[in-house]
């Protein structure tokens, strides 16, 4: 009965990540993920090959304040001695935040409530050279009360369609429901904060592309492409092609999710 | 008389660049520099081979905030439209931020009365990995009020043997003035902001690696290795094996050059 005497832990990470030079979370066989390099982490130092889930996928590019994963292992170190022993062997692009053990039937996606993203926009003419990797330099005109108001449109349950992706496969991991393309966002706002433009979504789940499809689309409003209201014709339309270019991922920051 | 006719105008820069990517500022054969950098946008705009003078090298992976380069052209584009025709070709890390004429006499170096620098020290346990490319980590243990002191007995007039890398041929170059180490100090202090503890420093002028190794060696009084008084007879001893070691590129900053 040697076997029945390991303990099987569930450990839960909480990780902030600059995406700038992985392929994006997910593993991939010729790139360098985030989720790749982690693996690697946990494998030397207990020996085991692990594969950490994550609350969700984030792409190239795109980075992290406090994403969530977990890994099972038999390795006996404990939660708050990892923290510095992950750090020491990741690179200083990923830093591990937080290590704690998880009930066993916690799940970083299944279990996930909400999540938190964030997109900073640059006004300003010359974007300074340290924020190149961190925002979207848009300095155009921009009606930023029409973005404003473009935003608010969103709040409540829908179908996302129009914002997601074309690939449902993608769509369909990242939820974990199926098919459908119905999202409830809590709250989607814009705020000025110095020379930068930041707008914050929270929401139930996000389909893939889907908040730097609502940018893309809230700067077409800016711009007077369309008018904020027309967002939510776009929203019933259910047609990828009604809505705006995606935004780039640089902007894009996973800001938290909820238990 | 056609070549009579033709009016060389000597520009001005004023240069933001994240000297992560770069190879320092200095154009080298096999490698990325930032004066290679600037000078194929310059030459793409005129049409001319000209090679950018800076106010000083910065080393690779130094930082600067506002760096000053002459080019003398024969180009008539207006000053003023050069910010954006640069920007334009410059990779998002090299910013142009000023452009202007200035006088036949003006030279980038020579003409330089001070220079500031700063060195930015994260000292939390866990260093954002926003931040990881333009501070030096350190969160061990540190006497700050002894690095403040130490920091203080540099201001004034000293030759900085002790500070200055062992290649007189690159501190040569660098001053412009002969064989001399000397250089006056007009400011020098540490300040806490948050969670980073940075260093200032004014002067007539700096060595190879001086602020580097200065900062290497206040480290070293803030851990007790040496004494902050102890810094007085480093310099006294005008060798470079009396001081500490240098404190990591990354977290240091060409702030301005004032003419």
């Amino acid at each position: 009965m040697k076997d029945s005497e390991q303990i099987i832990r569930n450990i839960k990470l909480v990780l902030a990540y600059d995406g700038s030079d992985f392929s994006g979370w997910q593993v991939q066989p010729h790139a360098v993920s985030v989720q790749g390099t982690l693996a690697s982490a946990i494998g030397r130092l207990t020996g085991e090959k692990v594969l950490p889930q994550g609350s969700g996928r984030t792409d190239a590019g795109v980075h992290a304040l406090a994403q969530v994963a977990t890994f099972a292992t038999a390795s006996r170190i404990p939660a708050e001695n990892l923290v510095k022993a992950l750090n020491d062997i990741l690179p200083a692009s990923i830093r591990v935040l937080e290590v704690s053990e998880a009930a066993p039937e916690f799940h970083a996606r299944k279990s996930a409530q909400a999540k938190t993203y964030r997109y900073r926009i640059f006004r300003g003419p010359i974007c300074p050279p340290f924020l190149a990797r961190y925002v979207w330099h848009y300095p155009y005109l921009l009606d930023e009360e029409a973005v404003r108001q473009a935003a608010e449109t969103v709040v409540g349950e829908h179908d996302f369609t129009s914002f997601a992706a074309v690939d449902p496969e993608k769509g369909r991991e990242e939820n974990g429901e199926g098919f459908s393309s119905v999202r409830q966002v809590f709250s989607s706002g814009w705020e000025r904060q110095g020379e930068e433009f930041v707008y914050t979504i929270r929401g139930s789940g996000f389909l893939h592309h889907m908040v730097r499809n609502l940018v893309g689309t809230f700067v077409l409003a800016g711009k007077g492409t369309l008018k904020p209201e027309d967002v939510r014709r776009i929203l019933k339309a259910r047609d990828r092609a009604a809505a705006g270019a995606t935004a780039p991922a640089n902007g894009l920051y996973l800001v938290s999710v909820e238990y």
